[in-house]
């Protein structure tokens, strides 16, 4: 066990589970730990469970509490990150709740962080995984949504209130399909994993030939998960096939866009799938990306790569953002 | 006169015309000059023109060119600004021409900075205009085609190779109408006066009744100016409306995009159109934008303004961008 403070528990959390992760000085994982949380359970509670997983982790790494440096969380929602509160998390139900405050007296005054999960992630990514730590880098998570983060000069790129790099919710086709967010046709509403759920059951639904509820039941799932999605390619289901090449072909946009307005040197494609298909997804997105690049150029100087840190990129990415935060 | 070198000439080069303006030490302009070039003529004869141009306003705002400060240039294209090469101008037909260095023989040794003619718009709009200095904000300027620029943290955002900015390229609509730069359905083919252009004309050639033709003659123009489209919605021409309607609310979701990604303080629309047509043309691209901010409080802090320079913007940023490169 270290002597002075240097353990550090990130806590990922999800609309569906708790992943945390307690790494050392170096930010080298410890242990790990992930809890399934139940949909629509109140703030305290669902606080409570996250000081559970936490004292968890730390204790499974050999940490006492009071040796903990710190905790740092990434929420799925917008954050008052000086203090420390989720101001709106839909997929959690939340609205101004004071997370930080909150889990510092759950823990017994450890300090605890909170940013924006998908900038966590981005950050983890940056630092520790595929973005090796270049200075102008574009993070685009695929998941039940589409998030987004700029890294620009080397730190994250919050704009003038917070609230930038908002890539998913970019539209890429006027009066598409209606959005998790209200409007239409935006990013996620095409590519995420959840439209392409929509779309491969809307494909069964018009009488197409699928495996995908076979595989479903096979693998005890209700949702197309990305191990179902995984499972339909290898045994080419065409539904799948078509509609991850349509949504491979929006990412590819969506990728050419950020690039044509940000020019970054990298762009790191992340989350779920990403981290299932690896480069069997990201390789259409690059192709479709560098066709539709401005300065054909660029397609030779900006790297289009799945990330590397896969489920850990949040929880990583909230560590180090800790350490900045709090000088550790 | 002024004793030390002060005066300044900003050149605004575009494909049918140099515009020149000479400015004291405070940039208050002395003397502006226009002349309309030909399509196809050589860069050296070009060259020539625009050393002519810049002589003739130095000598009207009362500075011999022995006197002046520096030259500062926006150029239609890609721009190598440490050389003061125009790497490629399309709508000049330039490949690799040493603007900067050509220019300063023929001026006897008077230094010639050069960059993007959108970039020092958005530079003088910021500085001298509706930007008003503001740390970050967004530049759009619709014309021929559509044009974007970024400043960041009170500086133009440059990208990691110089390519930032291109937010008229961005694709809005999916396999939409090809655009000049050969991808489909980027801003610039759905919203540009060209675009605009091109759907009065399919209108009329479909059968739809319209002045447009009528008031082209009227004002001797062999293209929908934006003398001309604001001549036709001041007689109510309803096809004329309807391609307006259209073409801003697909601005609207544009500057969404931009902000909804980079989350400015503040947007200024300028070109032509908003020159000629003023918060007439911005109100409903604001309105559309606020419904499509991802977070709504948005709309009460980031202002979308029409420029406040006019046909100035890229001239006067281009003296305020010399002064600073040059460290005068």
């Amino acid at each position: 066990m270290p002597h002075k403070k240097e353990v550090m528990v990130g806590v990922d959390l999800g609309g569906t589970s708790i992943k945390a992760i307690a790494v050392n000085g170096k930010n080298k994982i410890l242990a790990t730990e992930k809890k399934r949380t139940e949909a629509g359970v109140k703030p305290e509670a669902l606080i409570k469970e996250i000081a559970g997983v936490v004292e968890s982790v730390a204790k499974n790494a050999g940490c006492k509490m009071k040796a903990l440096a710190a905790v740092s969380i990434g929420a799925p929602g917008a954050i008052d990150i000086r203090r420390g509160i989720v101001n709106e998390a839909p997929n959690l139900g939340w609205k101004n709740v004071p997370l930080s405050d909150a889990l510092e007296s759950l823990l017994g005054g450890v300090p605890v962080v909170v940013d924006n999960d998908v900038n966590v992630g981005v950050i983890g990514e940056h630092a520790l995984g595929a973005g090796e730590q270049i200075k102008n880098l574009v993070g685009i998570f695929v998941g039940t949504g589409i998030g987004g983060g700029i890294i620009s000069g080397g730190k994250l790129y919050q704009g003038s209130n917070g609230w930038a790099g908002e890539i998913g919710h970019t539209v890429l086709l006027v009066d598409g399909p209606v959005c998790s967010c209200g409007h239409r046709g935006c990013a996620e509403a095409l590519a995420s994993r959840t439209a392409i759920e929509r779309d491969v059951r809307d494909a069964i639904k018009a009488g197409q030939k699928s495996l995908v509820l076979q595989i479903m039941k096979e693998k005890n799932k209700d949702r197309i998960t990305s191990s179902v999605i995984q499972e339909a390619l290898a045994r080419k289901d065409r539904v799948v096939q078509e509609v991850m090449k349509r949504a491979e072909y929006y990412l590819g946009i969506l990728v050419a866009n950020a690039v044509n307005v940000l020019d970054p040197a990298r762009v790191v494609i992340g989350g779920g799938i990403a981290e299932r298909l690896g480069d069997d997804f990201v390789a259409p997105i690059r192709s479709t990306a560098y066709e539709y690049f401005l300065h054909p150029p660029a397609a030779k100087k900006i790297k289009i790569v799945p990330g590397a840190l896969g489920d850990n990129a949040g929880a990583l990415g909230a560590v180090v953002l800790a350490r900045k935060r709090l000088d550790l």
